[in-house]
């Protein structure tokens, strides 16, 4: 078998770069370890940038976000009982899109099922081999045979347990990685959401998020401990619990339900670098983690495959290689300033087990100062909404 | 002896507040432990904000720093070899002026000789009685003989190792308190400044600062072990280090010279609640520390005595007692942004003994996006500068 692309992983990031590639007729496998149904089982978080909207647009997959996706021109902040919005659209000229990273990934499998492009569920055994030769191949096992793929370039798409990252030589790779002290207890619930814009919320009990996937769905998270368990959550606790870490006026418009999700997350930063090692490039997961306080993760891939796509496309349309020479510088720089953003936002909402009185008056401070100050709002939002490409 | 008010402490924040007494006609006497000789050769921060100057004006002492001070539109940021510039006056509307602390000590003490008030140099075992009640007064020795001074209102400008903080019953005080793992090894050198605006430089090897008091008397840092003693930094090997931490281009402009003072300061942020206790106010020093990076203290100190100024004076002239009964809440709530900002200033540009190798890029991915992003260049000119009182 010959593709001029192996794609390793099926979630969004790989899709998108196979639909964009399908676009300038650069023909690109797709290899997944799991079922199509088990992919679109995930819940994953839910605010697009533009970016990644435009990218939805080239690939031509955006019209149901744009059509079921609420807009949010600003989000909420809250702490001492009171709440400030920053208003994203005054301030950066852009708003984001509530719109699930679910919905995102079924349209993408719509739009492939459509186009002529190959797809390999369920495989096994991935292995990249050649990455740092002029003819690189991916072997892999899927329904008790072995296969193998030659190819021009591999984009490891496989998120942060999958084979491309660990392809690349452990002394040609640096990690970065910072663990927090705590997780994410998440909830779905079918009940309205109890405000139209996210609110974000610093407690003395910690954080907790409002969030929703559509006027009917809510999403809401709590700071835990990373040594709780689900079934140490029933939906009354939870909702006790958030409601107190809530404003007053909040809690009590909020709409409890059974919920029909729950989950918790652990929150990480991460990094590797270099994101490229001879014709395999790393996207999204694969290369870096971030908390999801802000929702970056699927935003800072997108801007990944952007940087990808691009060099792919000077390469096949002019023979020219500096985007793909370039890709990991390029990549990177976008990508430690979301880090940055995340893990500044993550440090400010959370309260941290070793936070010392100081800490907290800092945190505090930094609250007072970002309700008070429209440079300091601006700064924010200019990196809420997505900082340019 | 009865005086409308005490002043504890013969440095800066007392003497202006005196002098802004006297001009409402509101008699203060001034305590101080040492002589005023030893006061005036205490080397301190050198850039004043412009509420500071403002002050000086109100205060009739302001003719000498328009005169000889040096005023900043802008500031250096360097880091990884290179350099970008805040545009203070440009992001901000305002400029800092660079005029010694010792400089405006003189111009205070100049003043004070011409007016008819009361100092008192090298008083003893200051006790602050009565604080609590409607008649306080503050007994001291002098001389050999013992004293009290029956009086309205006490103003504790006496610093943070003095007694007016100490009065304050622990149980009614909160205290928030940083200490960074490193100090700032400071020379004085009659040399010109390598620059004429002040370059912060973040570098591998540790902070640096490149400042100055004149176009002559250049002031320079280096972040040190609070091990280290100022015996162990001979002139040469300060000035290797210094230049090690600067850009090339820079280190290579360096003029070098013997140095006319030397010392070794440590880094503190603290803050205590409240600053008012009854008829005694707590200013400056007294009530909080800040690590020195962005010279935030003698600025934070005049925000106090303004506040408390202005409380003093609609007492005195209107017997409105508004502004004394706000006074902690309205001071510390500056006192807390200038706090945030040397804390982050500090946080931004050390090194530190516990970062990570993801805490290092943090540091950076933080300078690349204040390069690159004109709110958050706002944002930091507006602290830089001085927030509104």
């Amino acid at each position: 078998m010959r593709h001029q692309v192996v794609i390793i992983g099926g979630g969004p990031s790989g899709l998108l770069l196979g639909q964009l590639l399908h676009g300038i007729g650069v023909d690109a496998v797709i290899l997944e370890r799991k079922t199509r149904d088990y992919v679109l089982s995930r819940n994953r978080a839910g605010v697009l940038e533009r970016g990644m909207l435009d990218l939805m647009k080239q690939a031509g997959i955006d019209s149901r976000a744009h059509a079921e996706g609420l807009p949010h021109d600003g989000t909420l902040i809250a702490y001492e009982g009171d709440m400030f919005r920053v208003d994203l659209a005054g301030h950066a000229g852009h708003s984001i899109m509530v719109y699930g990273q679910t919905e995102v990934t079924r349209d993408l499998y719509d739009a492939r099922d459509s186009i002529d492009a190959v797809t390999h569920f369920e495989v096994s055994n991935v292995v990249i081999n050649g990455a740092d030769t002029d003819q690189p191949s991916v072997s892999f096992d899927k329904g008790g045979q072995s296969h193998r793929i030659e190819c021009d370039y591999v984009a490891g798409c496989d998120g942060f347990h999958g084979v491309s990252r660990q392809t690349i030589p452990e002394n040609l790779r640096q990690e970065f990685e910072k663990v927090y002290p705590f997780g994410w207890l998440g909830i779905l619930s079918e009940t309205p959401p109890v405000n139209h814009e996210l609110i974000y919320a610093n407690s003395p009990r910690g954080f907790a998020l409002c969030s929703m996937r559509s006027p009917t769905l809510s999403r809401y998270y709590i700071q835990c401990s990373m040594a709780d368990t689900v079934e140490d959550w029933s939906d009354e606790a939870f909702w006790t619990e958030l409601k107190r870490r809530l404003p007053d006026d909040v809690a009590a418009q909020l709409v409890t339900g059974p919920s029909i999700e729950k989950s918790i997350a652990p929150l990480r930063s991460f990094v590797t670098e270099p994101m490229r090692w001879g014709r395999l490039f790393l996207c999204g997961d694969a290369a870096h983690i971030v908390p999801p306080t802000g929702a970056k993760g699927l935003n800072t891939a997108a801007s990944d495959v952007h940087y990808l796509f691009q060099g792919l496309k000077a390469w096949y349309q002019d023979k020219n290689p500096e985007g793909l020479d370039q890709y990991s510088e390029k990549a990177l720089a976008r990508v430690w300033k979301a880090e940055r953003f995340s893990w500044w936002f993550s440090s400010l909402m959370h309260r941290f087990p070793d936070q010392s009185e100081f800490d907290l008056r800092m945190q505090k401070a930094e609250l007072d100062f970002l309700r008070s100050n429209d440079a300091a709002q601006k700064a924010m939002a200019e990196n809420y909404v997505g900082l340019p490409y």
